[in-house]
């Protein structure tokens, strides 16, 4: 396929160094793989830590690494054994593919399987070029009425709906989304779709709030100054109970106090949000509350839930996308993404087909 | 407390014989209880039943009995240590009250206490009538934005929300509803409610299908003289693949039959609807599949989340009520529903407030 | 390797048909694949179904297949990117092995995969041979403290731990388990080992009964001409309570009945034992009571689990190997086995190792 | 009844002054209540605690206090509606009462209801006495082959119970137990019971951890000056893989940093023992592998689970019994305890009746 050794990428060197390649082709698919053309891909806020400061926590960027792991394309070829994909559909990609059936996998949370391939994580490349192969059992087939950048979508979304599971959202749950940021926003459209009845969202800023509000939150609180407790009693005040589940998704030490304290006894407070590797936290309050403190790690068993539901058309994530670019102008979307413009970039990788 | 004397209350003597008659007032409420004015109560089709037969299985009229068991109203005095209620507090009523603390209540299965006091089940009395005590626990409390006559409705609500509990419907859930009666129509909405990205409904009625449609289901099928493969098969069809989860509402052979060779494997097959003692199911094809069947008896714990619902206003259930008699007229009201007319009816049982 | 060219195997034609054939090798292992050499495979009833009747069901032997499905034995090669296993390690082989990775797979239900390998499952071979080549993701190292007939009993012994975990036998069930055949007995020692506290064991047979008594049963009932309801009375009456949990290994339709009367409300009812395709059962005393009734489809994620417990040593199996037949005598092992004698037969497939 | 006139309570003033005293009757006996002769009263470190500090956390003995909640005793009569118990039934005491059916009670976690009675917690008395009075519905009846001492223990073994249950641990489960007080001892020995094959303890104490082999633990680690970080490794190399289940028993920051650590991704800490409010710990590492941390407070739904388990004979704990006082030597037993010696010291309360 001649088009191949036209291959683009972009690619991250190191701390800083961000740059726009001409790759090889992709190379011929192994059994079980399917070759894709990319379509969109969505830059998420790990893209840009990389080329910031080249690692994020114990994942260091050694040699050079595409970067993209929120996608979606086409399939152009299948190798041998892929039965359920052909050339042709359209598909979105889970980024993070075991490579062993270890315990893990066998028992349904292969997410934690250490061993694991994910795009765009050191030193496994990612797909934010033209021409990307993958596992063919990792590509889902996206229906006609869902967009590629819906399909794109799929991994924020995901995000969402691996931590509501985690947390237990059920019909009538209250929940309370520490955050309103892209993560955040999310953890509220999934809660609500889950059937939670009320959701309070905080954050320090009222624009966040506002969109926090149109995206389905009941109520919101704009922190400023207030003790972890302080947060937690308004939290209560607000919904006119403590919350049964707590999405903390900001990873700030403070923020963690009050979903403690905020989380009703019995209750589950998901860790979303990471921050600073150690934490001081008022433990035995949790502890004999019998709140449960849970933490997720991506995702697993979300994509084909996720596509069920952009197709059942109950929810709307297009106006997410604010920003597009041609994967060409890829450096100008990293610095548009960097300065905090909108809430996601859209990278188009497909010349002959940049809509949405 | 002079207007109690004037208590009038729908009575079942035996199979054929029901009246309307001027009870004696309800009596000093005990420690827990609280007295409360009736205000709205639908009729259900135990109701009926009890009037046409006497008995429904092993529960037998022996002596006369109020009906009513879908109620809300207003509590006008309380009992002693009764400190959740006040009287003005406008609540609606959970009909099953523990009698013991056995096991079953321990655990959270309250409803499946043997012991249990349940309104209109022989040879406790329901709360057809004017004054009515009940223990405070069981009394909830409605907000503002929620009528009366929602509060009555919690009780069919919630026969959907416990299947659906049991049955696991979470995001993503595809659901087979078998039967579009009102328990089937219930389990539509709250199937919805809980994530459900498809719901196909079966229904010999076309006209029952079409309400199936208007509360939200994605596909309904007309059955006729198909075989349970063949609604099994079509099932599959019009989904795309088999349900993760089936209620059947019907609790006809041929229908739990469907039930079974429609449900997915390592699916949930949840019985809400009771037909014949004894049923020839294919077990072995839903064992070797993993297809979990699980019944339900009445339900337990979704009082509050049937009133978080209906006060998030993501529901609307008023539509249901099709009818509207007050008390005095309860004979013609039963009459109307004997015929299957409309789908709810309401009793409204304080003559100085018969709104909804 | 020479000796590969003097594999020897159990094969079934059809009904009737069962012939030790000199096979060919076994071929090149494939990357992700072991080539074993193998050393004790036990005789399941299955084995001598697919003999005598030349299938099970809707499946069928339309062409020769090698049995044998309950195996252990010793790696002699490892094919590319196996790296928990070494030529040298002794494994036992879990039968089932998924040829995709499809939902079933990815959410931990591998064993429901439609497109599953299965040893010994037309069309596919059993490990009744010589040699025999593996997934190696499927083969799992055997501790020096267990035997290789305790690596090849690690199957029926899945069987009952899946039957437990499906049931959710924990601390103080009190289990009753509807027949005392292989694999009654199984589910009786487990149900023990995951802390039931009493078990009761129905069955015709007194002397099956007694074995049942020295593997842990509490409480024994040879059934007569009782009718289910009077069985079920029976078993209320020993344990002093109606069991929580109910395992029926026999499949016959009173026992089914006899199984759902004798559950208590809220308990689980697990089908084991497979009938005849279609059974009239009381399923509105099941589902009234909220009796959830589960099937198993063999088993998945128990090999760990087992090994981990016979490394223990808090459980003594190897009683249950009655006979051993050297792999040149197989015939006269099956035929042992079809006319019923002892409990386990077992093939002792290394001619220089026949140790148990 | 006279000899209710003659009534001797140990009661807690303040902290420091613990007085035998000459009590007044029980009172009469109320509805669903029944009056008991005690028998065994174990002593717990929060008697100690109360007659040392006067208070633990929130809770400050203000008013004089009944200690005890570690109790058995003989029904001497019933109040009115009391049918599962009459004169003569030797029983064990759950502690803890709810006073409301709330919704904590009705979803079977009545532990965690806030208005609930418990014995021996400010300002509710316990029932370190001779005569008592209690709600029937938390009283269990003894069986024959089950000692009174062995009915007071049941407290302490509810403590493991409902960690190893809300630990989730199960058959296969390797299970890290930090800290090998009375606490850390009855979880070694739950978790055995229900199907844990692998057991490691560790402890600063030699001793203590001779104790842990004794009562079941497979290893047992001494504590000196490891950092967290080496705990753990040390506990993943003697199980030969990280623990599925960690049991910490001791509230040390320490110890819970240790068992973040140590805890295979995808499993559960259980936090059993409490210390400081504010703990300093990796919580980043705990989320990230999906390691739920989750809390106990008392326990509840484990009296029968307990009182089965002793009744089967498969667990002796009468030997944590090392010393027994008759009621009048109160001070004295308290004064033992104090002073860290044996494991459990038992008073008589009964002066016809001190066999254990």
């Amino acid at each position: 396929m001649a088009e191949l050794g036209q291959n683009l990428a972009v690619v991250v060197h190191r701390a800083g160094d961000l740059r726009l390649v001409r790759a090889g082709g992709a190379g011929p698919e192994g059994a079980g793989e399917v070759l894709l053309r990319m379509h969109s891909v969505g830059i998420c806020g790990s893209d840009v830590h990389y080329w910031q400061h080249g690692r994020i926590g114990d994942f260091v960027v050694k040699n050079p690494m595409v970067l993209g792991h929120e996608a979606s394309g086409t399939v152009i070829k299948v190798g041998a054994g892929v039965t359920h994909l052909k050339p042709g559909d359209r598909v979105a990609i889970e980024p993070g593919v075991p490579r062993e059936t270890d315990e893990f996998c066998k028992t349904g949370r292969y997410n934690l399987s250490p061993t694991i391939f994910f795009c765009a994580t050191p030193p496994d490349d990612g797909n934010l070029c033209r021409y990307y192969k993958h596992s063919a059992s990792y590509c889902y087939k996206l229906p006609d009425n869902v967009t590629f950048e819906e399909g794109a979508l799929v991994e924020p979304l995901s995000v969402g709906i691996h931590a509501c599971k985690r947390a237990g959202v059920t019909l009538g749950s209250r929940v309370f989304v520490s955050g309103s940021g892209p993560i955040g926003l999310v953890n509220v459209i999934v809660a609500k779709m889950m059937g939670a009845t009320e959701v309070v969202v905080t954050d320090l800023s009222a624009p966040r709030l506002q969109t926090a509000k149109e995206v389905g939150a009941d109520y919101t609180i704009q922190v400023k100054n207030e003790t972890p407790q302080e947060v937690a009693a308004k939290v209560e005040s607000l919904l006119g109970c403590m919350p049964d589940i707590t999405l903390e998704c900001t990873g700030v030490q403070a923020c963690i106090q009050a979903s403690i304290y905020a989380t009703r006894s019995g209750g589950t407070l998901v860790l979303v949000g990471l921050g600073p590797e150690m934490v001081t936290v008022p433990i035995v309050n949790a502890a004999v509350r019998e709140v449960d403190i849970r933490g997720i790690f991506r995702y697993c068993n979300t994509w084909p839930v996720a596509i069920s539901l952009l197709a059942s058309k109950r929810i709307n994530i297009k106006p997410l996308v604010t920003h597009r670019f041609p994967l060409e102008k890829a450096l100008e979307a990293f610095e548009t993404t960097k300065r905090g413009e909108g809430v996601k970039v859209m990278l188009k990788c497909d010349p002959t087909n940049q809509n949405p």
